[in-house]
Formats: structure tokens, sequence, C-alpha cells
């Protein structure tokens, strides 16, 4: 079993508008809203995928669906994203709820009820949860006998690495601290495998004892967000099933790029995944 | 007593970056949340003076305090001003929730009930509603023996006219459309009395067959947003005591001055409002 964990869960607003101009009122043309944060769109993409998840993690006043969360008295964060018909997309994230100490208690305990198998701990932290929260979660996943990946960055990462993660997933940026040969300092830090991704170049992986160079045979027009936690998403159900790293990392891969081909977080396009699939170069060395 | 009209209210949410860039990603170093929309800001100017204020208006779900407020079932709007601290604010206004014709007609039946004395119409109206709305609500007060104050724009402001609302007070930009004598073209097409307001430099009006120029002795450094607000509270207030137009004038400039000194919408520095109130010239002709 899968379980996933997002601390630090958010509405995802998007606002369309014609032209984003600095110092300018704009009336928004169009207002979606969807459930997100890094950890809730790998569970939507293990769903889409037939995995069966569990969810979890500290959810806000006005979160969706709180099942499977633990309550936190301040409201859920929004990250609001504003796409402008002439331009990129230019993006405000909310730190998030300050969690108390009694409520990250709250967590920690029905996290240990539950974990089992591989864990997937992935996003930022909100203010209040401790910076070495990753560190607790991957002890207590270890004391339950579950292997643990990590999707996180900063200090958040850097802090867990001593409690030795089973695989940590850092992008090129995420992982830059850790020297020009980041696997090497990801290992030599603590962590036990790793994977660092490189956008539309494709991959670097560090995995029991052997390095591997992952390449796209093509490049997916789209919408980058939310590749990573495609790519997160796969990485734990090859840990799960336990396939050979290779395959884990082709069909990782393939989700992450076919995750660019929709237009929101938490989903990809099947038919892109499996046209891509065969295209994808994972060579050892 | 007064009635105040706020069919689109809002949370307004100020984000406070380091620095506004086109198509990055922004964390948010501080998130403020408050009530607002045009009618909500001059009801909290209303209640600073210590007036009775009745506060209606058509609230969708999640608006904090919907007493008074007949209920939509789509969520409450909210506009996100992102303020950096080396540039403007960019604002982002959501056009609020669809409101149904039950909900509409719901909310006329229930103005009918408590219309009395003064009205203050303000601001825009969401999908849903009628564009005629503030006529069909100025023609409802006027069946009453209520008198209308109406701050609205565009659409909302052009069908209003002709049920003869007995003041508006567009500002300059909202007042173009008619013409170059604008007190003319809005006595022309239906308002019985107009005041158009020109920030800083005061505001022209024509009240009772009388022509005013309005000028502030000082320009106050700080925060325009509500300044609108806090003169339509100015104005209405007065229309529902009776004071002599010269006196409103004098009353409702000082008020959008001091609430130009507060860093909200839908307030005013006190002080400011009595210490600039004998600067205020108001000349006739």
């Amino acid at each position: 079993m899968l379980v996933v964990v997002c601390l630090n869960p958010a509405i995802d607003v998007t606002y369309r508008v014609d032209s984003l101009v600095l110092g300018a009122t704009h009336r928004v043309a169009e207002v979606c809203e969807r459930a997100g944060g890094k950890g809730v769109n790998a569970a939507q993409v293990l769903r889409q995928l037939g995995e069966p998840v569990v969810l979890t993690g500290l959810a806000g006043a006005g979160w969706p669906d709180a099942h499977g969360f633990v309550p936190v008295a301040g409201p859920v964060r929004r990250t609001v994203t504003v796409v402008a018909d002439d331009g990129a997309a230019t993006v405000f994230t909310e730190p998030g709820p300050t969690v108390s100490v009694d409520e990250w208690a709250a967590f920690v305990e029905a996290f240990r009820s539950l974990v089992k198998d591989v864990v997937l701990l992935s996003g930022s932290l909100p203010p209040g949860v401790p910076a070495d929260a990753y560190a607790q979660l991957t002890m207590a996943a270890h004391d339950a006998g579950a292997r643990v990946l990590l999707d996180a960055e900063g200090e958040a990462l850097r802090l867990a690495l001593p409690a030795r993660p089973d695989l940590v997933k850092p992008n090129a940026d995420e992982a830059r601290p850790y020297g020009p040969d980041p696997l090497a300092g990801l290992l030599g830090t603590g962590a036990r495998n790793a994977v660092v991704s490189c956008g539309a170049d494709g991959s670097i992986a560090a995995l029991d004892g052997r390095r591997y160079r992952v390449r796209l045979g093509e490049r997916v027009a789209g919408n980058p967000t939310g590749a990573g936690d495609a790519l997160a998403a796969g990485l734990a159900r090859g840990m799960a099933v336990g396939a050979p790293w290779p395959d884990v990392l082709h069909d990782a891969t393939a989700l992450a790029a076919a995750a660019v081909a929709v237009s929101y977080a938490g989903g990809f396009d099947p038919d892109v995944a499996a046209r891509l699939r065969p295209l994808i170069d994972v060579a050892e060395g």
C-alpha cells in the first residue's frame, strides 16, 4: 500500500486575464479552483493509475476533502496562478496556516498508525511544523518497516537526509546545494538513493549503487507544473511493486512527460504516456 | 435609517511580496484578509461614524458575516491585491458567484421589506443579476418613499439612470461617457443630483439646481482605495440627516480624504478628518 503525505495542501486558483500589467487592476475573466499541493497532485496521478493510495496530511479550514487529514484550525492556503493570454504564468503561493504543537503531534500519531510499505513525503512545510518534520516522519516510517520517498527542497530536504530516506528526488535547481555531482552530494549526506530531474532534459539517478542517465525521446509542449509530482508518483509506485530500477525510471519518466500534456497539475494523458514510453532512453553509467 | 446594499461583496486579500516579476513564482510573505466590496466598505465607514446601518446584499458561500444578506449558492468572490515592497499595488478582482433568478427574486423581496429613508446602492453586479438591477432597486425604494444614492459605473449606472436615482457619484473616469460636462450629462439622462469625484483634485457637484466645486486644502498621502466609498458614506449620511448640501460636501470630502490616511478600505482616520474639514473649500458656481 502507498501512503502519500501532503502537509501543506493548497487550493490552487487560476485566474485568466487578458494581460498582466504591474500596478493595474485586472477584472478576472475566468476563475478555476482545484485541490492541489505536491502530495495531492501525486496522489491524484496514482489514483488515475488505479493504484490504491492513502492520502493524509494537515488540512486547514476550508479544505474540500478533509477525509484522512488531520485538521488544523487556520484556513487552508491558496495558490494563485495568473495566466495572461499574452504571456507566461505568474504564481503566488501563500505560506499556509500556522500549525500548533498539538496539531503536529496529532498528525505524527495518525501517521504512525497508518504507515506501511511505501510512503511518499511531498512538498513544503506549513509554518509551525518543525523544520525536521520529514526526518521525524522518515524515522517513524522506518520504525514501521516502511520505505520513504521524499520529494522536498531546501531546509526540509536537508534536515531529513540524516534520517536516511530511501529515495529523494529533487530537481536540478533544488539539488544545486549538493555540489557539482548532486547525486554524490545527496548520497553523501544521507539519502540511500537519489533521482535528480532536469525538466525536458530528463534526469540522472543513483540507485542501488548504479548510475543512470534518462533521456526523453521527444519534447512535450504544455504545462510543466505537476510533472515532478507525476515523476514522484511513478517512482513511488515502482518502489511499491518492486520493479527493477530501469523499468521504474522508464515508467515514471513517461508519466512525468504525460503530465506536461494536461493543463492542470495532478493528472496525465495516458495516450501520451503510452506513446512516449518506448522513446525514453535509460542508460547506465 | 440608512440601508446599504452590496450585491457583490468580496473577501479582499492582500499579498505582500518582495518584488512582483511577470512569469515568476512568488512566495507570499504575508497574507491579510478583510471583508470588502464597495458597499461593505461604505457601511464600515458609517458604523465608525456611529451611524445605525442596515447592510444587505447577496452573499456567496464563505462570506464571513452573512447576517442580513440573502444567500447565494456559489462561493463568495475574492479580490487579490499584490503589494510589492518596490512598487505599486497590482489587483485581481474575481467576477463573483453566478446569481440565480430565484436568488435575485429573494433579494428584491427582502429589499422591499426593509428599505426606508435613504438607500446606498454600491458597487458592481455579480453574474446572473439583471443588468438593470439598480433600476429595479431604485424603483422599489421610491415605491417605499426612500431616496437612493447610487455608486456604480458602466452599464449598471447607465441602465439605472432612467429610474431617477436621487444622487449618483461616479468618479471622473466613470463619468467620462456622459460628455465634457458630465454633471449635465448625468442629469440629462435621469439622475436627480450628481457628484463627480476627481481624486486629489476634489469633486464637482450638481445638487438641487446648484453647481459646486470642492477643493481639498491638502493632499493626503496613503491608500486611495476606499476613498470613494467613504465619500459615498458621507453623502448618504448627509442625505439621511437632511443637512444643507455645502455642509454635506464638506463632511463627505473630509471623510474621503481621511480614508486615504488608513491602509485599508472601509475606515478613516478621525483626526485627519477633523484637521482637514476646515481646509476644504466648497464654492458655488
